[in-house]
């Protein structure tokens, strides 16, 4: 399988992780695309560079206020008197209408849905690499290749059209889907990254051309802990494109792979032209943040199933963090798919 | 004048703030207490002790949901593995409707407003000790004394019907008005903190019998960010009877004291039976997260020029941070007030 990649990322090198009151090291770091690379080198996959589209795929996603504040935050935070090494919101104005704040602090907080999306002078540029990786894949599926992997750094799933979030800044996954989109009329996206992909969620909700299928640890015990509900069906025009499929903590290949079989009954109901996969891989029972248990052949069973849905195909990184395995779950998850197609 | 004081304050003791990106102490410290106590004597101030008043006048402002996971909030974070000596949220469900979360990680996120107001062991117990100063004030003046200082702490007016936020868990200024209205018909809350009183702009912001005016430093640089511009006028049955009256960064004595000449009129129009003086002393020129430049003598003036009301009051301690002359802006103020009454 083609898959493409940029080293630009590593202009994004984020710190700060509060977890349980406790500051700690991130566990986005860099070194996870160097083990992601490794596992598609392993399986032998061709990698290639990225082609710039410009702002244009953003703002399709994006609103463009968020894209300014993304764009200029560093440039505006060192101008503020003993400001720190990375931004971290400390004000987050939940469900309280409030005015569009003019001051660097404010709109942190107005952009951001947590505290481990710390941006740095890097971030900017590491994320906007990242979602022409997304594009340059989408394009190669449009323009003829079955299925193209997209090394994705950072993720983007936990983004939404105004906030970052749990790692995220731009949503890849949407931006890729609203890519397809210009040339299919029905887009699918389907998330089996351990936490709900709730910027995607957001995105997407109101909408009936994109259907959004999330498998992920039940929120009743994990992040992101507000979304994933089985009842979030979407709403408006969007009411019934939202599909949510919490699994209880603990569980392992048997119970994803059933999950998988309900979504893909939804996905062939929805008839989408193309799909995105947005493949976290921290549902792994190795993951430091894991709440669920597949197994490296458990990957291969994912990878199979997606494969069988026989749609033109965008796999685009999401999560997946430090561990010995993280390079063999990828490879697996791709050889079980091209074992299918 | 009659002060209300416990001791049971100093169970409360903060210690996480985050500020531009970097973890500091906080400036919300028991000490607050022990120089506003010295401010007190200084003026030969008779300290009452309170009346425990039980969970009535929380409940009158606050939600239950609220009220309860404040209540259980320290024994749920014990349970979780590695917790930390104090509960700071790190998620924030900005503007994105969600489910009302079970685990203890996403109902801290759903319920605080930012990062500044750390529960620990004490919190609940201090804070409704501080309820219990506001509310005995309020009885003392709904008793027929002309004016009671209630040393609240924490403080309370960026607290929220349902959320935490800026070293403010309960509204005590939002309670004792509420205490009042039982037997008042309108009550006006004047907030003079350096702050916008945010949380006491939101409880009543729908709401025609209670007018929150708050004098403040202007939003656009400073703390809330969100909220405390003057186009915030109050919504439905409530439009009207909210006025923010922001200030430049710098403003001093004859600034502060012609704000709070709009302030009397559109008080006076409003015809209230009594008062809550929401007494912040930030706006002191010496204060560490002053915005404003208010002297020793321009507290005088404001104590002054609140007593010309000529209103039953309830003087709430609200901010005010540790400063030399913390102690005398308290004896000033009361000094100014007493001067006139």
């Amino acid at each position: 399988m083609k898959a493409v990649y940029s080293d630009k990322h590593k202009s994004h090198d984020p710190q700060f992780f509060l977890v349980r009151g406790q500051v700690r090291k991130t566990t986005e770091q860099p070194e996870r695309a160097e083990r992601l690379l490794k596992g598609l080198a392993d399986g032998k996959h061709t990698i290639i560079a990225p082609t710039e589209f410009g702002q244009g795929p953003r703002a399709r996603v994006h609103s463009p206020e968020y894209l300014r504040f993304l764009e200029g935050a560093w440039e505006e935070w060192i101008k503020l008197p003993d400001y720190g090494p990375e931004m971290i919101a400390n004000i987050h104005p939940n469900r309280v209408a409030g005015s569009y704040p003019t001051h660097i602090t404010g709109k942190l907080g107005w952009h951001t849905a947590d505290t481990a999306a710390p941006i740095g002078p890097g971030t900017w540029a590491g994320a906007c690499a990242s979602t022409d990786v997304a594009v340059t894949a989408a394009q190669m599926v449009m323009d003829g290749e079955d299925a193209v992997y997209a090394l994705c750094r950072p993720p983007g799933h936990h983004a939404y059209r105004d906030m970052a979030g749990g790692f995220c800044f731009m949503n890849n996954s949407a931006i890729a889907a609203e890519h397809l989109r210009t040339k299919h009329e029905r887009v699918a996206i389907l998330d089996v990254d351990v936490h709900h992909g709730n910027g995607t969620q957001g995105i997407f909700y109101a909408r009936p051309d994109v259907l959004t299928v999330s498998i992920h640890a039940d929120p009743v015990g994990y992040y992101p802990f507000v979304w994933g509900y089985a009842h979030e069906k979407g709403e408006g025009n969007g009411l019934g494109t939202n599909l949510n499929l919490p699994l209880t903590l603990g569980t392992g290949d048997d119970g994803f792979i059933d999950a998988l079989a309900v979504a893909e009954k939804t996905i062939k109901s929805f008839a989408p032209t193309a799909l995105v996969l947005a493949l976290g891989l921290d549902a792994s029972e190795h993951d430091p943040l894991a709440a669920l248990k597949v197994t490296t052949p458990g990957f291969k069973r994912i990878g199979e199933a997606v494969a069988r849905m026989g749609l033109p195909t965008v796999l685009v990184q999401e999560g997946g963090y430090l561990s010995d395995i993280l390079s063999a779950n990828l490879t697996s998850t791709l050889a079980g798919f091209e074992a299918v197609r």
